[in-house]
């Protein structure tokens, strides 16, 4: 970042804390530091299939990496560059010391690919925030996490405010199942249902999302992991919960129903490197499903499981109303769009306001050649 | 409106002019304004097909009808709920003298749907300008008019800044052609080509379109009014033009090609009331593009013209590059979300700053049970 840019960051906290006083002055440096900008700097927290990708991205983008954080042993000390297949050197250590890079390096942005549980993540968003480092992570309760984690969200947020962060979760779920889809809704003039079906390829995430996705498990080991009370909300509960914020419609009742996906043929699941057998599990469905006080009924159907030959990522939503919507995007590369959402967002995150700021509240996403 | 809203209403006023001077002002009377607007008071300009759908769809979201202006003789001094066919009385009759409906009811908003060209439909906006009124119209070129009209925007734009109203272009290329692809757009990592497929009907929307379609018309005659030099911008222009400038991206070159589209088999057009016979042109097909110095290159290949049996609207966008991405509406109902999106948008157009505000700025459209 050039000198003025380093200047107009310092400036930002200047003027989120001058806001109270006089919007003036706080606007004028806003305006400076969008101005001069001109290059970003990130730290990679987390250095996995997801986060390898969206390295290149970064640096295609334009934007600096000045750190990365990586707990496995066997990636600290490891150049970056080298480490994720990039065929140079970046001049980046993996780090396991996450404060410590965040110190040293004072980063604009710390893009986090490592958990999709808030209650996985929160150790990351938690350490981004008490440094006063901006961060877009993937943790997919972190799209909307005010219903499902409401108490760590509370306490995230005012932390991120107490130092001028912003914490935004992001991915594919971003576009393809909220602002797309609440956008959608917006061109009906009476919505009496709303309902999405979407798939994804458990082997295009690695092996965490795999196990957690129970591949590989006997129908009876999946019943009984369903029945127990240890599970995280799933991923489509947060993005009901978005879509129905963003009506300002009040909730009902709020169902969630599972159902595990079958081989009916002899597969291979490669992100865990195992064979599975006719009748083994290979991924879930469920369809979450929210009714509103004044009537209209959200519900959403997603498999995330191992495909079979041919099938590919669906997006698909359908409105009933007045008139009738539909929406299609094909077949999706889900994880290229997760990845370049995670990236696109950033200019976005850096210019919102400090706190916990949701996908559905950031402005409109667009396409920018270079940040 | 209550007494409140009233007093916040005027509020505005104040709060634009003090903008310069003090912000915190401006967004306190701003936040009085929002908090109470319990019902946005409406004046209908243009009384034909759309309006008369538009005018439905205000009440229903609780907006309250306080004046309807229109020029012909027969519509003049006619209550608007007779006139529309609603089977009872609004107590509004219908005027042709705009000024003095304006004066009169000093409305939030007027709905216009009366041209589709900037240049004819000037004369509506210039005087919403002039009386302080924000508008929300149809007019096509309106979507994005600086690239297309740049002098007549700007005089307008600065009207409007000067007596605090808000002119936008809104309808069904708000969210299907302008919001929705940029937002897919915003998941590319990079774009190459953007490639857009659209059909409408002209049958859909009255006479003055299908005259403008050049329906009924020979090839011949088709011919000779595609070389001369009275046409407007096509829509589609308008529509690139936002995309484009939504990325940032430099214009290299514009070009436009255009064929007629041919009866195959006897049709009928039920907007104009006449019979086509094989051969006759049903209305034709414009492809705009715009290449663009950093190399994405920009395609709209629209059709509006009389549908046979089993046609039906089609929006269909294709991303080439990194990923390449697909998106589809299906059959989407043209002529409801024109008029959906006329009435939705009402809201962010009444919150956005003075003068000409194109829906690319605006919020991401959501959808709201009543305003």
């Amino acid at each position: 970042m050039t000198e003025i840019a380093s200047f107009a960051t310092r400036g930002r906290g200047i003027a989120d804390n001058l806001c109270a006083r006089s919007r003036s002055a706080a606007e004028f440096l806003s305006e400076v530091r969008v101005t001069y900008m001109s290059e970003i700097r990130a730290v990679v927290y987390g250095v996995g299939a997801m986060n390898s990708i969206v390295a290149g991205m970064l640096l295609d983008k334009g934007v600096q990496i000045v750190g990365a954080i990586a707990r496995s042993p066997q990636k600290v000390g490891q150049d970056l560059g080298e480490l994720i297949g990039l065929g140079r050197r970046l001049g980046v250590a993996v780090s396991d010391d996450a404060a410590a890079v965040f110190e040293q390096t004072r980063p604009d942005i710390a893009v986090i690919a490592v958990n999709s549980y808030l209650t996985d993540a929160v150790e990351q968003l938690r350490i981004c925030a008490e440094h006063g480092v901006n961060a877009v992570t993937l943790s997919e309760e972190m799209l909307y996490p005010w219903e499902t984690s409401p108490e760590l969200s509370g306490e995230l947020d005012a932390l991120a405010k107490s130092t001028g962060a912003t914490l935004t979760g992001t991915g594919y779920q971003d576009t393809f199942w909220v602002n797309m889809v609440a956008l959608l809704m917006g061109t009906a003039h009476r919505i009496d249902t709303v309902r999405g079906k979407a798939s994804w390829n458990v082997d295009d995430f690695g092996p965490e999302l795999a196990t957690a996705q129970q591949v590989g498990r006997t129908v009876a080991e999946f019943d009984e992991w369903v029945r127990g009370a240890q599970r995280p909300p799933t991923f489509g509960r947060n993005v009901l919960d978005a879509l129905v914020a963003d009506t300002g419609l009040t909730v009902k009742s709020i169902t969630t129903a599972t159902r595990p996906d079958i081989a009916s043929a002899a597969m291979r699941s490669e992100a865990l490197g195992i064979d599975l057998a006719p009748g083994d599990v290979i991924g879930f469905t469920d369809i979450d499903r929210i009714e509103t006080e004044e009537g209209p009924v959200f519900e959403f159907e997603m498999s995330g499981r191992v495909y079979g030959p041919g099938e590919g990522d669906i997006n698909e939503w359908t409105i009933e109303g007045e008139p009738n919507l539909f929406l299609s995007n094909g077949t999706v590369p889900t994880q290229t769009t997760t990845c370049t959402q995670l990236v696109n967002r950033i200019p976005d995150v850096i210019a919102a306001p400090p706190g916990i700021v949701t996908v559905d509240k950031l402005p409109r996403l667009r396409y920018r050649p270079r940040f």
